[in-house]
């Protein structure tokens, strides 16, 4: 890659090209709010750390980041507790579904790792123990890191939910047994849906996760503070754990490291490099949208930009 | 056995055989207020069909049944609902753990049998569904069945298990999010706490248990009839799922239709013969009483009378 | 049930009506040589302890009675090792499939009971260590407990087994890597394929279960005896383990003791009553003999006579 | 990095730090003929991919690579079937231990990766297959791959492993069973322990891995070329799946692509920069070297080169 130019050019060929492949994935259905957003959308947001940014497609439209936010809440907890953090939660891909219940009862109530969802609601409950205002402190911080004011919680997704959660409800109670739970599971819990409720555009989560690919800067938004090994090592979980049981395809195909969310997006790193976010609703079997995926394929292959 | 007064003797001589047993259990501590009870007690109470009690040691003291009173609660729902129960809960032995979630996972939020925890919680919420006073009805049918008027729930006991029960939480939530609960959640546990919360002597349950023991005289109690068939199939399965996962061990050892709980408790029933019920509060590994299961083997042994 | 000339009629109505019923099994097929067998077989034999005996159908035609030779070998280790038998194998369902390795993995090398195929090649490990001529003791044992010199290995069966069987050399091998194997591998698993490819009629198989339903009769043949108490053991076994994953369903159904075969084989007891042998190929998903289980339950339903 | 100069003092002092620490690891004794090593051995080999070499310790000692063999037979399997290789097997962590049959039957014979033993067995049935000479090729073919004529198979090793591997003879019966061996099993498990007997000093071991972290030269060593999408994606895969159920720590704390191996080496590189061997026999719990996993962790401390 020589010049700016070269990136827009390339993700322009990338989207043109995918028009015209089909989507084998479906919009996730489980939580009702999320079903209603239009298939067909498909964005992507290019930032270097050079302070450039490249837009096509859908990039400025708001979408619900979901899992994408454990990225946020992890890093904010890795900031509180510091290593002490690990007794709580692994760092080992979970090797099955992320929303199976097994390998928490195996494991006596540790999970496998942040991303998976009893690894994240483990995160939050950290989080209601430790911020002043939970909901407000985290948002203020993603506003921060994206440098957008108007990033929101979408509280229609909130609740639609909560009042669907039972898988998520029957987590928190099997850790709260094991003792790996110390708040009211209520209160955890709402909190837990707000941060997923986290409404962003391709440019807004781009920006955001920019800090992560950007060792050489010091990490400091809103009294957050990484250390350099910290945001190599947030990197390293996610190229491990962030995409569910298909973690070692997404390293074996893109070759970044990176999070995805039920609702269509995929945030990626190249360290040292650029961020790079893109939305397609429609989500594989595994529950990473299919699109993007595959936007993330073409995009380490024509570039020759990858991890390995 | 020849005689009433041999029955009479053959107790005395277990009960004293067994004080100079070392008994090996521990008192089940996950239930604060069950703790409290005196590891030391000792009690048992045989009624054959004839109509004949016999008592020995702390028959008339009150415990805890717990688990035992899923056998009642069974008993209503395969009266409402008839075969079509099956379709909500099956009849294997769980072979695991009686708390154990994975199997409910695996088997996509049919559990594997009705003496399980997430069984024994889809039955309550049948009977949530169709009592019309769940409460006071179920009290009632087993004041019925036992003959004493007396019997009622032991609220502090309730209350106890609620404030510690997030792996119930974690089983009902997961069933709900399996469409295999159709109540509100807290509803059902409320009324499950409650049913396990009964309150009955070695004499009441033996009473209780031996409309299951007498295939031959009508089971109608307080509207709940059930057929001859079907009492053969509780006692079937009894005798399968009864003892969490030694049930194989119960079968073995002792040889008769049976329930445990983790109060101490132990019916049993000789199908066409009696019913027994001994009550030792100190537990096995497996979570049923260590007294208790001695108890019934030496009387098994000693009267020859087993299902085998 | 009053005179023999009833058991007669009671065979004969059940397998008229079982005719025009729709058989939903199909013929094993993963042992090339007992996918030749017509699927339309059917016989049934009983035995009653006063030394009657009923036949109807294809009663006295031979059948590769597999898995139901678990029960001879069992016998045989039980009276030779008598209570450290347990140590090598439990007495608890397995709660999975008949073939499931993932169990053996998890209990260390123990399997669950005696009737699952690790547990029927730990027995068999038994016999090739004591026996002195174990494919010869062994059928001459059988022999011995059905009354008839004919009985023999099917070795064809055998070998077709052999040939196919690498799930039991991958549960040998993992039962030799726990230390619950003392003999060499090859030699142990080719007198287990001997031993499930004994051929028997319903008559015969019949007449050697009679041995384990009359707890009167001291049981000893060919210098192989169990005490009374053994002999219960056996029956308790037999329910709550002898039918693969559907042990609670036939205990539940027909109320009887009894083990299957995938030849379509199911041997029964009714305790101190009688004997049955039930012959149909055909098999349900869980690998019993479809028509089988539902003669044996309409056996036991018009009849009257079961365990509860 | 400023020199050629810096890489030989940090190796220095790491290796002096480290033996001021204790070392919580034990050697493995499973396999007889590597419990004779011994513990306190520390050898280690950076080879750049400008071709500059640096060693300290015990860098010239052969030692028994095991699982680190796993790399060069992938890239044999993968050269000769491309992207059809992963129909036979997955990319994915296992989230298990590295003998665990549990995921192998849960997935109907698809290992989980290339590095779990079944996986490593599927890779030697496809080498059996395609190989004129499968002993000698692959042999040959390491050889070229390090430079060093000398490497030979270690067959007091081979015979001591094929003697106790029941596991392994486990493993491949059940792929048998599900279809997944196409040789014969003795054949297959022969190739298997050959190769993993390979003996290796940490100066051969970094030279042969120089091929993986040099992206940018041709890939072709004794007819097995690989193009540079497909070196990518084995770094992808190391760093995913080659440290048991330790890969997300290893990716955490060290950073680099890499393969541990039960004699306690491990190799490790740095795509488009280099590759490091290390030597130390005592394994922690999880399988993997200890003072190994300490010297990478310091060296990428120290240094600041890590994938993130």
């Amino acid at each position: 890659m020589n010049s700016n130019r070269d990136y827009q050019k390339v993700l322009k060929n990338i989207y043109n090209q995918l028009l015209f492949e089909e989507d084998f994935g479906t919009v996730a259905s489980y939580i009702p709010e999320l079903a209603k957003v239009s298939p067909k959308k498909l964005g992507v947001y290019l930032q270097t750390n050079d302070g450039e940014g490249y837009a096509y497609g859908d990039a400025n439209e708001k979408f619900s980041i979901q899992s994408i936010s454990k990225v946020f809440s992890l890093s904010i907890a890795l900031s509180i507790l510091g290593p002490s953090l690990w007794k709580r939660v692994g760092v080992e891909p979970s090797g099955t579904a992320f929303n199976s219940i097994v390998q928490l009862e195996y494991e006596k109530g540790v999970p496998r790792n942040p991303f998976i969802n009893p690894g994240a609601i483990v995160i939050a409950d950290i989080l209601v123990t430790y911020l002043n205002n939970p909901k407000q402190d985290f948002l203020n911080y993603v506003r921060t890191l994206s440098g957008e004011e108007t990033i929101d919680y979408d509280l229609k997704v909130a609740n639609s939910e909560k009042k669907t959660g039972y898988l998520n409800a029957a987590h928190i109670n099997m850790l709260k047994s094991f003792g790996n739970i110390q708040n009211d599971v209520e209160e955890v819990l709402d909190f837990y849906y707000h941060q997923c409720s986290l409404s962003l555009t391709c440019k807004e989560l781009a920006q955001a996760f920019n800090a992560f690919a950007n060792q050489d800067k010091p990490f400091l938004y809103n009294g957050i503070t990484l250390s350099k090994s910290q945001v190599k090592r947030m990197n390293a979980i996610m190229l491990s754990c962030g995409f569910y049981d298909e973690s070692g395809e997404f390293a074996f195909r893109v070759g970044l490291s990176g999070k995805s969310g039920v609702g269509g997006g995929i945030a990626a790193i190249l360290p040292r490099g650029l961020s790079i976010a893109v939305w397609s609703p429609r989500l594989n079997k595994k529950g990473n949208s299919y699109m993007g995926m595959r936007f993330l394929e073409e995009f380490t292959t024509e570039t020759d930009l990858s991890i390995f």
